[in-house]
């Protein structure tokens, strides 16, 4: 694992690809894990499509067996955790025109970009709503505050393309295989079943 | 998943791979997660390399990224709990013969059977040692008090070498794809890092 210049409140990164559920899961408690330890997070989403060319893997919906398995402990987590879950028809979606949106957020209006995410995210997975089409990012960006048409302009614009794929490479140099998947000072951790260990590591100041 | 009619007191089954990393850790404490519930373990071991034909998954040491992942995670997961961790220069190894002495010694031996799988678990990962050969299987049987030139010779036998792929096959059928892998009253959980939520399931009796 490549080694961390980062001073010790640096963010917790959270990388994430918005059509996988458990970075949905992960979502409604990244903030607060984080806030407990003094720190902020990083949202970071990248094309985990193009991390399994590199790596051979395939999407769990795909997967035999593992995707039976997926749907099953999404149903159970969601209602160990009494949140809603819903997947829409199309699921797996193509996300990364939202995940272009949200970049731009993060460039234009900054504090737009986390409750787009959030929001994308609980629309995807808590209502099931079919997100990816142009119609559907524009009303998300309406329920944050953000104009619908200027975003719906915008990731068409192959700036926000190219920044996406950047994002992605920058993913890949860190070694970042999964979704959800963390880097705290360097240290990686991935899967929302490793919340647990993040924050004990937090605590404990690593091991 | 499949119903089940099993009793609430049946037995966990803990389906693993011999040369399974994190089925090593999770070895560490099933009994104990077990015996706070009052329920006993079905120790099955079965052939992952078999599983992946069929997922078209492969091992973590084969994959891209995740290979790296996993080497971190595991010395990780040893320090945190305080437990000796060392591979073997040839992982992964291939654990049929000490699968096919595992059944054997359940049918002739019963009593042996589980000692034997942990100390096969715990000379390959708490001690570095290339426990496949047939002289190393002589030495692990000696250290639980069975006769190891007879497990030498039974693992050669066509009839254990059958009751493994059928133990595969049992496997495949219950939706195990991955090491390790419990299955709860037909709750099926997947990872070492569950075992904090069978803990849980077991406890509230399912969400």
């Amino acid at each position: 694992m490549t080694e961390s210049t980062s001073p010790k409140n640096a963010a917790i990164e959270f990388w994430f690809d918005f059509s996988s559920p458990y970075a949905y899961f992960a979502s409604l408690s990244i903030e607060a894990l984080a806030d407990r330890h003094g720190r902020t997070v990083a949202w970071n989403p990248f094309a985990l499509g193009a991390v399994f060319k590199i790596t051979g893997m395939r999407s769990l919906s795909g997967t035999p067996m593992r995707g039976d398995y997926a749907r099953h402990d999404w149903a159970r987590l969601a209602r160990r955790l009494g949140v809603p879950f819903a997947l829409p028809d199309g699921h797996p979606l193509s996300t990364v025109a939202i995940a272009r949106a949200f970049l731009w957020l993060q460039t234009s209006k900054p504090d737009r970009a986390v409750p787009f995410a959030a929001e994308a995210l609980s629309r995807y997975f808590g209502r099931g709503i079919d997100v990816a089409s142009a119609g559907q990012i524009a009303l998300l960006a309406e329920a944050v505050g953000v104009d619908g048409p200027e975003v719906t302009k915008t990731i068409q614009l192959a700036e926000w393309k190219e920044a996406f794929h950047r994002q992605t490479d920058r993913a890949v140099e860190k070694g970042v295989f999964g979704s959800p998947f963390f880097v705290i000072d360097g240290e990686p951790f991935w899967g929302t079943d490793r919340m647990e260990m993040m924050d004990a590591w937090l605590r404990d100041g690593g091991w």
